[in-house]
């Protein structure tokens, strides 16, 4: 800590209640780090865990009085180390903030605390007939304060976008404690710059979410999905791209609708074994890749038909539509497991994020498997595949130094690959320490420039996640 | 300008075709304001007309160089002064920037040079199956680069969303010539703070954009539309409750499905009166509010039905769906001239652009009656009621110069009406030279120093755009 770690302790302590200053290094380690592999974590000085607005700028304030550095934390289920603690630090942890305010059917929006779980937010507005629709893989542990940081996707955004599409206003304390109101509870507003987007995304380091009004959906029937199978990737990145484009295969204009599933998303062999062999669901094996498409269209059945000639034109082996809701379900249970299922293969997992364009999406995969052919890898694969977002999973051994190394490797050449292909490095799991350096290849010398600058302006002292995106 | 004007006109021509620098007053005063009203215009030193984004980085770099202010110009349709130019400014005009130079219907999008007119876009995209759907009123002479300098909305945006929604990546031409991409063309992107929403929205004060990629959909059916009239405008804003918060009035939870509409728009006495007397529609002139609301979905004839019976619930005294959709396209068209037609009302109409909680609404609407008896002036109300947009129009002589400035006063109790309901002093239209004052008031002290700083980043000597905004 920049001032002795005892002042600092005193300090937060006069505007806090004892239970919310955690000292004990037992308890604070386990503050230490995300979910992210391969990224450094340093000891935290001291946690604190607030419950109310004043509470946080009583942290701000303190730490800008003693130049200590702040980590704002949530449910640390993050992919990139952005919540990793540096040594010394005050780790801010949200997850106690955690009330859902208020909800409006008629507005069409929620108000809520930044430590509210996706999944409990979802549950609380689909009973007055509302959706929140971004879904990450971690929805039920994750915190919606977290998902304004990591700007955080999940299954549905080929249909329903991005978090980043749902914060109309927040509420944030700035580095020296003042508190600042952007955005609107307004379906519309162009009232001078959007500091409401720039604020998600930024994985705290411009500020501390206390608040957001969040915008809700009427919530959707269940989706009715298929799984088809594939002989080969390409294949069924073929019947994506004729989904997506219009029946036309990847240079698109087949003069043919283009559908809008509220789910798009692949598998891989490996994937498939692995999650059969968690699950026992009985996937098909034998085929190179499946692809799940779902609708929650009025008619998701004529869709669905729809989207099944399609998959029989791009080279679909076999089409299996779910009877109904709750055998769709099943279904994307098995999607829903495939992380979990990989991390068992080695033992360990390196998930990437890569998103290129959907064209590109076949080129992506054919490359990954390069990879890891070139480095003697199991890289499961596992896409969003309607939004062309990948997520290439290097399963390996962590105790074989020499597996880990080459795991690492391959991570950088599939970022490589991304960029090469048109895309981003992060579809959606963020930068933090995991991807600095990618991020300034991606962004260029000028762009880097100019967000250096912005964060300069937010946090003129570099308090807030220190050395984390760049 | 800076320098000497002769200095400033000679370095310009050095990089640029003669005919692209235009100098006689008489041609450059053309290029002298939008079609704002109450907003002081300069007189320009010179207006260009780049082709090439190598040009506009010579006008920049010139600019940089003499210290000469430069004002980007759209087709000039913008309703805040926010292209005004400033005495001895460069006008920069992009409409000859007007080329598509890509449209992908599997990546569904678009990339285009800031020039291209919306509806050349919207016709060109449609020749794929894909459109493009924000949709100002101006969409016939409007341009990209102003939309994305506005965020322009429309009468889509309730189902659709605005513009910002659609700008996945731009290059833009920095302050001082340097050429910054930013953004993806990809569905999904998270690297690093999201500098292109800043953009959007930011009336030429951060860059100048000389190319965007935007995302496009699918074309949707034409909309099919009703026509509900009300005795009085409270009881057409309840419907607008009831149709987008699922049945119950105001205070939502009626527990019944929640529309969304592709068009919910709503007209005044007055405003329907002044089409009629343009169009000789025939419009119910008897009935206070007249409400349009129109779906785009499959079966859109059982969603207005539901409709319609949500109006009658309400208060509608009649309700007449539309047979085809060109019958609906009559009703839309009668929405569109509404503005023309106002206009002819007393020779001037000055519109404002509040927004605020659709819940709000009646409230609003109510009040925008208060400050017309006060003041004794005619405004009309056409409002995107559906988002809570409303577009409240004073009509009156300018030649008379007390009911001028009534109208003027007007003007700011209805954005101090606004404020008070939640809303935000602009839901589309931008802030422009119209309503700087009233920016500062809504964003407050905190959030106008950080716009302030972020303006600082991007343009530290403060050459794009001066007296804009703040």
């Amino acid at each position: 800590m920049g001032a002795g770690a005892g002042v600092v302790i005193e300090r937060l302590r006069q505007g806090l209640p004892g239970e919310a200053v955690l000292t004990d290094p037992d308890v604070t380690a386990a503050y230490a780090r995300d979910q992210a592999g391969f990224c450094p974590a340093g000891t935290p000085g001291v946690v604190v865990l607030p419950r109310t607005v004043e509470q946080v700028r009583h942290v701000m304030r303190t730490a800008t009085a003693t130049r200590t550095p702040v980590v704002p934390q949530g449910a640390r289920t993050g992919l990139s180390g952005g919540a990793n603690a540096s040594d010394g630090c005050i780790v801010l942890s949200l997850v106690k903030m955690d009330r859902i305010l208020e909800i409006s059917p008629v507005d069409r929006l929620a108000v809520v605390e930044p430590g509210v779980v996706n999944a409990d937010l979802s549950r609380a507005v689909a009973a007055h007939g509302l959706s929140y629709p971004p879904d990450p893989s971690s929805w039920e542990e994750c915190t919606i304060g977290g998902n304004i940081g990591t700007a955080s996707g999940g299954l549905c955004c080929v249909k329903y976008g991005v978090t980043a599409e749902y914060v109309l206003g927040l509420d944030v304390v700035l580095a020296d404690g003042r508190l600042l109101s952007t955005g609107r509870r307004t379906a519309k507003g162009v009232a001078g710059y959007d500091l409401t987007r720039l604020f998600v995304g930024s994985e705290g380091s411009l500020g501390v979410v206390v608040r957001a009004v969040l915008a809700l959906r009427p919530e959707p029937p269940r989706p009715l999905a298929l799984a088809a199978e594939f002989p080969t990737v390409e294949a069924a990145c073929d019947a994506v791209c004729r989904i997506m484009g219009g029946g036309g295969g990847v240079d698109g204009g087949g003069g043919e609708p283009a559908h809008t599933p509220a789910l798009l998303e692949l598998m891989d062999r490996t994937t498939l074994r692995a999650v059969n062999d968690l699950t026992r669901m009985g996937l098909p094996e034998t085929t190179e890749a499946l692809l799940l498409a779902g609708f929650d269209t009025p008619d998701a059945a004529a869709d669905l038909a729809a989207v099944a000639g399609l998959c029989k034109a791009a080279g679909a082996t076999e089409v299996v539509p779910a009877e109904d809701a709750a055998e769709s379900e099943l279904l994307l249970a098995a999607r829903r497991s495939a992380l979990v299922a990989l991390d068992r293969v080695k033992g360990t997992t390196m998930i990437d994020d890569v998103c290129v364009p959907r064209s590109r999406l076949a080129d992506l995969l054919k490359g990954v498997a390069a990879v890891a052919d070139r480095n003697g890898l199991t890289i499961g694969v596992l896409a969003h595949a309607g939004d062309g977002n990948s997520h290439p999973t290097v399963c390996f051994d962590a105790s074989d130094p020499d597996e880990a190394a080459r795991a690492r490797a391959s991570f950088d050449e599939i970022m490589a690959l991304g960029l090469e292909l048109g895309g981003t490095i992060t579809g959606e799991h963020g930068v933090g320490l995991l991807k600095k350096e990618w991020l300034a290849r991606e962004l260029g010398p000028v762009g880097l420039e100019l967000q250096r600058g912005v964060k300069q302006v937010f946090d003129p002292l570099s308090l807030l996640n220190p050395g984390k995106l760049f």
